[in-house]
């Protein structure tokens, strides 16, 4: 999301400024908060400890639970797709993806996170309707240019990137769940891995 | 799941009866409420009301919300596979699936209720999980059955069906929450049925 400016003189600047700051820090540690204890345990008067301010303190930045974990998936996924497109034809490589997949494996409170407030935000008025709404628009976008680097405007199997695109999501978001009620028995990387051979990707050997 | 049959005599087993009919009533009622009102307007007090009973009397029947939308869910499986399983092997042809995802696409409140569910229940200690777990094992060992019963031990694209199973339900949770999110831009039939060109069937005619 675009930071809002402030207009202004210059100390309305610095206080825009150290205000950027302060909500930047908060995200840092609501994460972290996210990362020990889960979504459930990612209460604002945990982060508000965490961060040395009282809950109303909190409130000035994120009025809400859900707006403040909107802004750390946000920065998540900005983190996330920052370090993993090194190209400028702005999609990921499927390889960084498939270590994206991995990376994940050893975050369960952050996907735990990402998992829930997705199922909230299918209802109408949820506060983090718009943002998944959004997110998926230009992520699909994102995958089809994968696509297209990797495979060109036709898929191994026959599909146009802008058909794969969707079910790369699909199956990215639908093993998260698989996983988060069988962390044990389902192994996410693996059948990550599955269906990129199945997008035509030659099959890793296997150990 | 199965009905606990209730021990004792003629007066007991008549009771436990009509105690299992009205249950079944109120879940039937439940699902007509979901359908025109969704996930949120599915309230305890909304199905009361439409089955003639007061909330009180509900509780009896389903002590809570998760209780009794986990009781429309089952429901739901077990008509959608008992009118799509015509085989004694145990697995859905992949054609009845498609069409299941057509008709998914028809009602949205179910679906909304599903993913909304599926969403919460990913934390430790909510009501639906176990559900959400058993569902997800006993889905699997399914479609697992029906790819072999395709595609015999190994798909075109070179997985086993235990491989592309998991892939598989997937697709068909991770498409329903891009579709309640943008209904009018994911054609979530036409995904699902490229998802099943890319397992390896011959991609129907295009219009």
């Amino acid at each position: 999301m675009a930071e809002r400016t402030r207009s202004g003189g210059g100390d309305a600047t610095r206080r825009g400024a150290r205000g950027e700051e302060r909500r930047a820090e908060i995200v840092r540690r609501a994460l972290e908060v996210i990362a020990e204890r889960g979504y459930r345990g990612a209460t604002l008067g945990a982060v508000a400890e965490r961060v040395g301010l009282t809950q109303q303190g909190l409130l000035h930045y994120f009025p809400t639970k859900e707006a403040l974990l909107v802004a750390v998936l946000d920065e998540r996924d900005q983190w996330d797709t920052g370090s993993a497109r090194p190209s400028a034809s702005g999609g990921w490589p499927l390889d960084l993806l498939a270590s994206l997949v991995e990376y994940n494996a050893m975050r369960p409170g952050v996907v735990q996170t990402f998992s829930a407030l997705l199922g909230e935000s299918v209802t109408d008025d949820h506060p983090a309707r718009e943002f998944f709404t959004r997110r998926y628009e230009r992520v699909r976008a994102e995958m089809a240019a994968t696509l297209r680097g990797e495979f060109g405007d036709r898929l191994p199997g026959g599909l146009t990137p802008e058909e794969a695109a969707p079910l790369l999501v699909a199956v990215m978001d639908g093993l998260q769940y698989q996983w988060l009620h069988d962390p044990e028995g389902v192994d996410m990387p693996a059948a990550f891995r599955s269906f990129l051979t199945l997008l035509g990707r030659s099959a890793a050997p296997r150990g």
